[in-house]
């Protein structure tokens, strides 16, 4: 019965359409269930305090609707509730920051990493915290970019005003740590920007830098805990997505964006 | 009783202190308490349902308090809650989007008036239906530029970032509506970006172009109304102002940019 129900994903709003992508190329056979919490979007300028207690009932819906695993596909949720979550619920709970810093340590040379995220992501200190209990001995940046979510919603993803943003953030980032030669996306609508942001980090630091996608990393750790715990599904099928939402405004207009298709039917909810 | 607890004021964040700020000078006198819902802010890309949800627990908290009269200083609440509230509530409502209007139409010559605002205010057509109502042979046209409250809460207000954003966003309300010579800043946010948006507008429309800020007008008729209903608040001590906000991440530091000084005590509430 829960097997049949698959996994449960929640995001502050569209952005966490990202990571299905990711985990529908990875694990296609899989059920899927969205849930974006687009009536209190974004998490990212928020306190610790309202992000978990929203994350809490984000998760619980999704907990109901039978799913084996949870996955927190917003960087500001894991940051602030991922604990939280995983001393509450009966199944396994898999965050953004953990896969994120993984594939960022493994791909650094010089052992400087760059971060870039929300407000609340770079508050918690949580990517420095989870690269540092990995390599104590690397060095981590992180910078807050609060116009990069809206511009990504927009869809002006490399025009005069893309290029004007990024270059003022990396630049900035690039001031403090030079040496940076990975940055890792840590917000869900980056990844959108991805062209953007490796054309203008490679004009600001003058060296190629490798970015780090976290919805891929968190796609391949989804794969292996499944995996292991003997929870993949079976047979040939594909996996059905079912997405739901707190609030419907332009859901599928901005979400086909970050998803790369349409998103079929969206039911709108309370939490 | 209710005359003491003075005027209500409330918004989906921190942008309604510019209105505060303008009721401060019309009417100093007057006691204040303002609402900002940052724990759901913000309203101006979230569904008609939604706002007026939101709206319906945010005057109903200020009704509480005892207050005199209720002033809508978000626009997208305005546009979407105005006329249930006034329906529900025993005291008189006070709207953006009317004061504005009527502002514009006094000030336009040629007849062409543009409104920028957020996406929920202006799919509403509010401003267009509420200017037709006074003058049913003036042009509007209405522009959604979502970048323009991320850039004031960044605090970019007139640099290379805010000047690409402002000149893309007139250039195209420009290219439909090249007469226009009065612009709306119909979001409680777009007054920090006064002297940019001035500079922008007359650049792009080859002309000088009147901004109409909805805070003062609202100042404005807010005094007119509580003069006429005999509720202006009597002797010379100047009045408080209470802020309730329903999450306090970085309130005083980006509130006192839109109240031009610190907000003093701040409490958090739920709704």
């Amino acid at each position: 019965m829960r097997q049949a129900a698959g996994i449960g994903v929640f995001d502050s709003g569209v952005g966490g359409l990202t990571v299905v992508r990711a985990l529908t190329e990875r694990l296609p056979r899989e059920e899927l269930v969205y849930l974006g919490d687009t009536a209190r979007v974004p998490y990212g300028s928020k306190s610790a305090e309202t992000v978990a207690r929203y994350s809490r009932m984000a998760a619980r819906f999704l907990v109901d609707r039978g799913v084996k695993m949870v996955v927190v596909a917003c960087n500001t949720a894991s940051a602030f509730a991922l604990e939280a979550l995983r001393a509450e619920l009966p199944l396994p709970v898999l965050g953004a920051i953990e896969p994120g810093a993984r594939a960022a340590v493994a791909a650094t040379r010089t052992g400087r990493i760059g971060v870039i995220g929300t407000l609340g992501t770079v508050r918690s200190g949580s990517y420095p915290r989870a690269i540092a209990a990995l390599d104590p001995a690397l060095h981590v940046t992180a910078r807050a970019c609060p116009l990069l979510v809206p511009l990504a919603e927009e869809g002006w993803l490399d025009d005069e005003v893309a290029g004007a943003i990024a270059r003022r953030y990396l630049g900035e980032l690039q001031a403090e740590a030079p040496d940076v030669d990975v940055l890792v996306l840590g917000c869900t609508h980056y990844p959108l920007l991805r062209p953007l942001l490796s054309r203008v980090a490679r004009e600001v630091f003058g060296h190629d830098v490798t970015l780090v996608d976290s919805a891929e990393a968190m796609a391949d750790v989804a794969h292996a805990e499944l995996e292991r715990l003997g929870l993949l599904r079976d047979g040939e099928a594909v996996g059905a997505l079912r997405c739901f939402v707190t609030d419907d405004a332009r859901i599928d207009e901005v979400g086909h964006r970050f998803l790369g298709r349409h998103l079929g039917e969206i039911t709108r909810v309370d939490l």
